[in-house]
């Protein structure tokens, strides 16, 4: 295409909104423009590599025997309440009415719809295993939209649901999705990691995996074992068990040290000269409106997905000042397991302190010589913290290190949550009837594009990789007024494009630097510039990444750039 | 691919919901189901043909150089105050609130917000003309969703927006985009009108043309001329105008005849042995709140878009029975223009009547003698009435024919309408500032479906164009059970598929007749039957539309098929 007619509105500058390279390099090339907060227009350029990312995704899924099909953004809410997400969900589902004050949802994912349907359509094994998916715009209004496209309150997603008979069906399902995911992320030439995860909302009784391309900004922590192939959300990543308790010693009964404004970890440490790790760290947290104490060692972090999940609450938050006052009898700080009268959870790794320094549910005083399961009881020891970076990899002798990630990808074992309460079952070949065991699997297709950037760019802007680039080939005339090198140039973008390439030419009346720049920040992977040896039939060749350009005769250019793309 | 996995829900008859054939054999070829009133799933067959229409939009949109973008369906409302459309849409636009309150519209249409990027992107007539399309999932609350895709709440719009320098320029986009149209609807297959057509609430300054695909259950009447090119929206077509006033002849002063009950115009030609050419028929109208009489001939109706286009009003309904009363003294029935303390507006044909029967003002009177501006002034004269079948084309001695026609396509000359209001400016080539000179081009991609169903279809089912067809080629060996049969199919199925063509391989352990059913009704174009003679190489081949199938060998299947498909 002619630049001069395209719509691709560069910037100099990066708009100040813009906090991170991938929101910036988006806005700076002209591949999408902010609508509201979280809702953004794709340009022209912007919505070719949307394109080509959903034909790698189009491709890999129909390769396993997907079917694609579409289903309504809006979504009665009386499913919502069927399957109990409606409240679950909370304000990140975004709601309205229609004119007969009728209330729907806006689809943030589609398990409901997709459930009933197979409910209503599907009563037999022998249509099953089955996998379904769509490329759709969804709508999950964010408490804080930001970094652009990664976390947006309108976005692009691949959703895909699988109905098998039996749990062993919907393992080789998921193998199949699980290996189209790696196809799909590794032609998009991301550098990713699959990890161990958490359901979430979506909820599920089985496996499941995210995979998270490696990025500084990433939201998510991921924990990779330094020897084997564990690697695992710290939401979910576990360690193996420390040392069992120290052989019984005699530890003197707990005794009040006054700690006047002592009232955080570090302050205790300091004024105390103990370490952390001694510390019974002490949290008081309400789970669904209910308070209870959690214990884990001064060093560690309380893990809420694990404590939520240990506690089957749907909503888990820190209790507020007053509360805390109320449970404990002193101001946040000076909270401990010692006479306090909730529900303990103790992580197994405070469990095992020998003696302890914990509050003294008293202001201004904490305890020391406090020993678990003499000084209170242990009443729920598990897992409850979040592994640290040199923690043992709970499979082999390795150690954790850790890498942030963007999800882009999440695959899940259903089992039997929405068909059983959506009621879809099917007679199995025996005639009795089961409810269908189901599979979710995600993938961002526009949070796709903020990743492939933050991984893929250098000073000058972005560095696409070829197989989703918005063009292959950025064929510059130096001098559109030169008419030996505009007849040259456009004699190139012809040939090229008759090969089957994907050709941007400028053609724009503009100073070779400001064409060089947009170039460079645009990123198409290979640069044709006709300049000066035109007249000798010469042109300079270059991949975005290269420094030095190779001057060669344009008859070469087809062999060239087909060479080039090929590697 | 195989129809044993394929989600193909096939259903021997239509639910009761679906009084149209379209949408009957949509449902019964399990092409879509529905989610709510006016909302619908499409499931993979559907989603397949819907693909293919996006493909033949993309194709000829990216022909005239229009660049293919998305933008948010999620709109701020603040945009639509500024176009002062906000109001006007009324129950039709789907709104919502967001987390912190802020109101936002799901788009039925786009222009505010390509107007709004125009008007930030675009500052120079260097890039002008401009084409940027979507393909996209639109909402409309619909007072009465009906007929399946054809009236929906949620469904899939291309929308195009061009931006031009000046009127004459946005000629040629016209023209392109028209042409682009034509090229569209001729490769779906469909049988259609290009047709003068209303702005209706896009307004707009310019030409304006509807694509009307023809079929009995078009909402929109099209009045054709009999011998030249001309055919439009009965909203807009006009007719000559009639014979001058007839010379003058001495009228009698106006008497009062005494007609009880006589209210309608049935009734008054009935009991006055006149024609109902000879009566001034007067409507009370509400024009953006205030009265109006509106006076038409006994035999013509009121044309709502003319007279509302007249009034310059945005909204006009019928007056209610009070309202009447309070003007004509009268219930419903007894309007006249003689006396009539109301703006009246006359219709042409009305005005020339010699000596007119019309309403009293007084219940249970009309009045005979009367003549337009003698007894009553002609205050408006206009055009305000729907054409009849038989009246004659204004552009030449044919006369009217009407026929029905479902709105597949429509084009607008906008001008400044959104580009003044919004400030959509750029600067000209003497620097100078101007409004940019804009059109929009809307195709209903979903509704294309129902359109090409309703002209192509038996009693069997579905007969699609080979262009949008779910597959090419169904092929259905008769017993899967048989090895020769299933052995013969899968080869075919293997070779066809080698040669780029999409077949539906029916493995389904069913008898014969359902299998043919099925077949009839999915409306496949080339059904190609592996029976008893398979053991002999022969096959059965047939399109669709034929009665009966030719025998040919099985090395002969490929010629055939690629004949049938050129064809």
């Amino acid at each position: 295409m002619l630049q001069s007619k395209l719509l691709i509105p560069t910037l100099r500058d990066a708009p100040s909104e813009a906090d991170v390279v991938s929101h910036q390099l988006m806005l700076r090339a002209g591949l999408i423009r902010p609508l509201a907060a979280g809702i953004y227009t794709y340009l022209p350029l912007g919505w070719r590599v949307l394109r080509k990312v959903s034909s790698i995704i189009r491709e890999e899924m129909d390769r396993i025997g997907a079917q694609e099909m579409l289903m309504p953004a809006m979504q009665p809410a009386e499913l919502w309440q069927q399957s109990g997400r409606y409240s679950l969900y909370g304000p990140e589902l975004v709601r309205l009415y229609d004119r007969h004050n009728r209330e729907f949802a806006l689809g943030p994912t589609h398990e409901e719809v997709i459930t009933s349907l197979i409910r209503d359509e599907v009563n037999s094994y022998r249509k099953l295993p089955m996998i379904l998916y769509q490329i759709q715009t969804k709508f999950r209004d964010e408490r804080r939209p930001r970094y652009g496209l990664l976390r947006g309150r309108e976005f692009m997603m691949k959703d895909a649901y699988s109905f098998d008979a039996d749990w062993e069906s919907l393992d080789d399902t998921y193998r199949n999705v699980y290996y189209a995911y790696t196809r799909i992320f590794d032609r998009c030439g991301l550098t990713y990691r699959v990890v161990e995860a958490d359901a979430g909302t979506i909820g599920g009784e089985g496996e499941t995996h995210e995979f998270m391309a490696l990025a500084d900004i990433g939201e998510d922590t991921v924990a990779v074992c330094s020897h084997c192939s564990y690697s695992a959300n710290l939401e979910t990543a576990y360690t193996r068990h420390g040392a069992s308790p120290a052989e019984a010693r005699t530890v003197p009964k707990p005794e009040k040290i006054h700690t006047p404004g002592v009232r955080t970890i570090d302050q205790l440490t300091a004024s105390l000269d103990i370490e952390a790790g001694h510390i019974l760290k002490t949290l008081i947290y309400m789970a669904d409106g209910r308070p209870v104490a959690v214990i884990v060692r001064g060093d560690h972090e309380v893990n809420e997905t694990k404590l939520k999940n240990a506690l089957r609450a749907n909503h888990i938050e820190l209790a507020n000042e007053e509360i805390v006052r109320q449970h404990t009898g002193a101001p946040i700080g000076f909270a401990g397991p010692v006479g306090l009268s909730l529900p303990l959870w103790i992580d197994q790794e405070a469990a095992i302190i020998e003696s302890g320094v914990a509050g003294a549910n008293e202001p201004n005083y904490h305890l020391r010589y406090v020993v678990p399961g003499r000084d209170f009881p242990l009443e729920h020891i598990g897992d409850y913290r979040n592994v640290t970076e040199g923690d043992s990899c709970p499979h082999c002798e390795g150690t954790f290190k850790f890498y942030r990630g963007i999800e882009v990808g999440h695959v899940f074992k259903l089992g039997t949550k929405y068909s059983a309460a959506l009621g879809a079952g099917f007679l199995n070949a025996a005639g009795r009837e089961n409810p269908v065991i189901m599979g979710c699997y995600g993938i961002g297709v526009s949070r796709i594009l903020s990743a492939v950037i933050e991984q893929n760019h250098d000073d000058g802007g972005i560095l696409w990789p070829m197989a989703i680039a918005p063009f292959h080939v950025h064929l510059i005339p130096v001098s559109v007024q030169d008419p030996v090198q505009r007849g040259l140039a456009e004699k190139l973008y012809y040939r090229l494009q008759a090969e089957g390439m994907e050709v941007l030419m400028d053609d724009r009346e503009e100073r070779p630097g400001v064409k060089f720049k947009d170039s460079d920040l645009i990123g198409i992977p290979i640069r044709i510039v006709v300049g000066k040896q035109a007249g000798e039939g010469l042109v300079e060749i270059k991949e975005r990444g290269q420094a030095a350009a190779e001057v060669i005769g344009y008859e070469d250019v087809v062999t060239h750039v087909l060479g080039r793309m090929k590697s």
